[in-house]
């Protein structure tokens, strides 16, 4: 008998008779003899009708009641996926996160999860009561209905599960697991049978939307293995472990890539200490991420070329800000692109070789591929290149790393 | 400066528009410098939505996980109400029926309210912010989503308004008022200003749709001052008030009629004590309702005809119950017809008048409808005729009690 935790996403839901096969999912499991928790989202498409109403009726909207609105979704289902295990015979509650608690801080919207209280939940686990919770929500320290951000629900799932000392979260999605890239691209991306943390934490943020970042990195630091499945099939799917449960590491495990980059370069900026402060202080105040960055070498010791990416969502507030502090900074001009993707190699084999960032540069090369930025990490070689070229850059260097499956 | 509060039915906030436009009329009643208390229903046709989600995942639903799925309508409504305040730069905040919280008894789809915690209500208000409270909701003995039943949230608001010692508890709808009678019928029927609980609870269960009849005795018990009127208009409504405060008493006020009536005749039920609640009693074991009764003199002192109305929903249910102790009760045979309409004539003046039901036969008469079952109460005389005698009874009875406006 094991405690396992079961997320099942917005597309696993979608419609009732998902709903009815999600519950005979979980009627099994607990069939089993194993005790479970299910973290459930909004059915597909609910979440964005209830963030379009709130934003229509109010653009500058409060949080705390834009949370009372957006966080109905999740409720929705929780009632009706315990209904539809009662019709199967087994005995299930749906909760709230106000009921458990599920206790946040007061960043409406945003929240971060401070507490999960387990006792209540514990005793009905015990007595072979499923749990049905709705994900996405908890309750904040002024007693009102508190959201986790976009794809929370993964990290309510993952939460559930290091409070409960769950064996594994299983992250209920629509595809059979973690892919060495994405198999829209290339037809011989194959299916990983495990994952690092690490790893899974550079494929969630540059573009295998499958998990939410924040989960990964929540699942890694109280070290709750992750099981990345699809709803729809019987495969075993992709987990997220330590790196010591992966006996044998690859060098790269896979090759991910994000459309949602923009470039920007400031023409002439003076080349004095501290001007990159005063270019990134402002952005940062505007809550804009900046990523990779490069700095050409001044030519003649008084101006330089500086070169950064934002999300592409961010560019146009990006320029904004830069303009209002034209003066201030005193570049010459400023130059955009928003045709630019990143693509990145991931692995965390790399750290004990040399020479997989040179065979990246290689199979680009070959393939005449400009590389416009280049940015490294201990488990990850990203470079920007033109959006064009992203499908030729993601299958050159899938082939490049012998990750073409057999 | 008073204390108002005011409810919105669905049709109120069907849409964004129409939550905007009961935004502005809440911020004028703000700004004329009065404490408000809203409460809202779901948007217009979300609950039916909702409880056919629930039926359909699970014919024979848990009530509780019914409550957890039916009561986000209300919650949506809340939040996007305040939203909306809020742009209008009017200070507000929703409130679930867990948050105040509205103690409910455990009867879960059918809760009744218990008590209203108004200490944070009450600091809300007197700093000038507006609450906007789901309605049909409160929070059950077990800490879990009560709903109040269908148009519960005029009871919500019957019960704050009592609870908060308002004013008046203003009660939004798509009609101008309490009407002498359906203006669908009767053209020249005409708003009233003023009518007395008793005189609306019995305009309510006969059909007048317009408000709850358990809101209405409840505000009788509470002596909290009704108005229903129009949130599409500004006209004045009808406010439904104690006896001693209607200055000129009509005998009638009203006519009303009910065409979810059906009438069964049990042919030669034994003549003996005890037989009507050797019928009755297995009627009310299934939670059906017997309306009017009408029992026929023996011709031979052993057997008598037993006419009753129920309800047409409850006929087959009724039909069913009294064939399974057909034996028991000994009747020779069974006969039903759901082609019938209840008329009733209301007013309290009747109480001092005599001659008010002979009116009322007259009038019938004239126009050679007959009268198959009578059942009078102080302030209502009542008749069941076919059906399709509706229009032309509900007519002849408007004019001859001198109705008809001007």
């Amino acid at each position: 008998m094991a405690r396992i935790v079961q997320k099942f996403g917005g597309t696993s839901v979608a419609d009732l008779d998902r709903i009815n096969a999600v519950a005979r999912r979980v009627a099994q499991t607990a069939a089993d003899g194993d005790e479970v928790v299910v973290v459930v989202s909004a059915m597909a498409g609910v979440t964005d009708e209830m963030v379009e109403r709130a934003s229509t009726i109010n653009s500058l909207h409060d949080a705390r009641e834009y949370d009372v609105v957006v966080s109905t979704g999740e409720q929705v289902t929780s009632g009706l996926l315990a209904l539809a295990l009662q019709h199967l015979g087994v005995t299930a509650r749906s909760w709230l996160g106000w009921q458990i608690p599920i206790r946040t801080d007061g960043v409406h919207g945003r929240a971060r999860i401070l507490a999960v209280e387990t006792d209540e939940l514990e005793a009905r686990l015990a007595r072979g009561e499923v749990a049905v919770v709705a994900g996405f929500q908890g309750l904040g320290p002024d007693r009102r209905v508190t959201t986790l951000g976009r794809g929370g629900s993964d990290t309510s799932a993952v939460a559930l599960a290091a409070a409960l000392k769950a064996e594994r979260c299983d992250i209920f999605t629509d595809v059979d697991g973690i892919f060495t890239t994405d198999p829209r691209i290339v037809a011989r991306a194959h299916k990983l049978d495990r994952i690092t943390y690490e790893e899974m934490l550079e494929m969630a943020s540059v573009g295998a939307k499958v998990l939410q970042t924040r989960a990964v990195g929540l699942a890694m630091t109280e070290g709750v293995r992750l099981r990345v499945l699809s709803s729809f099939g019987d495969g075993p799917g992709t987990l997220v472990v330590d790196e010591d449960e992966i006996v044998e590491k690859q060098h790269v495990s896979g090759i991910a890539y994000s459309r949602d980059e923009a470039k920007i370069t400031l023409i002439r900026v003076a080349d004095r200490p501290g001007v990159a402060a005063d270019i990134f202080g402002p952005l940062a105040d505007a809550d804009i991420n900046v990523d990779m960055i490069v700095q050409n070498v001044s030519a003649d010791g008084k101006a330089t070329d500086l070169t950064f990416t934002v999300t592409e969502s961010d560019l146009d507030r990006a320029i904004l800000v830069l303009g209002e502090h034209k003066k201030a900074l005193g570049y010459a001009d400023l130059v955009s692109d928003a045709n630019v993707v990143k693509v990145s190699v991931i692995g965390v084999g790399m750290r004990s070789h040399a020479g997989v960032a040179q065979c990246m540069f290689r199979a680009l090369a070959e393939k005449g591929i400009n590389i416009q930025v280049i940015s490294t990490s201990e488990i990850k070689v990203s470079v920007l290149i033109a959006e064009e070229y992203t499908e030729l850059a993601v299958r050159s260097l899938h082939a490049a790393y012998g990750l073409d499956a057999a």
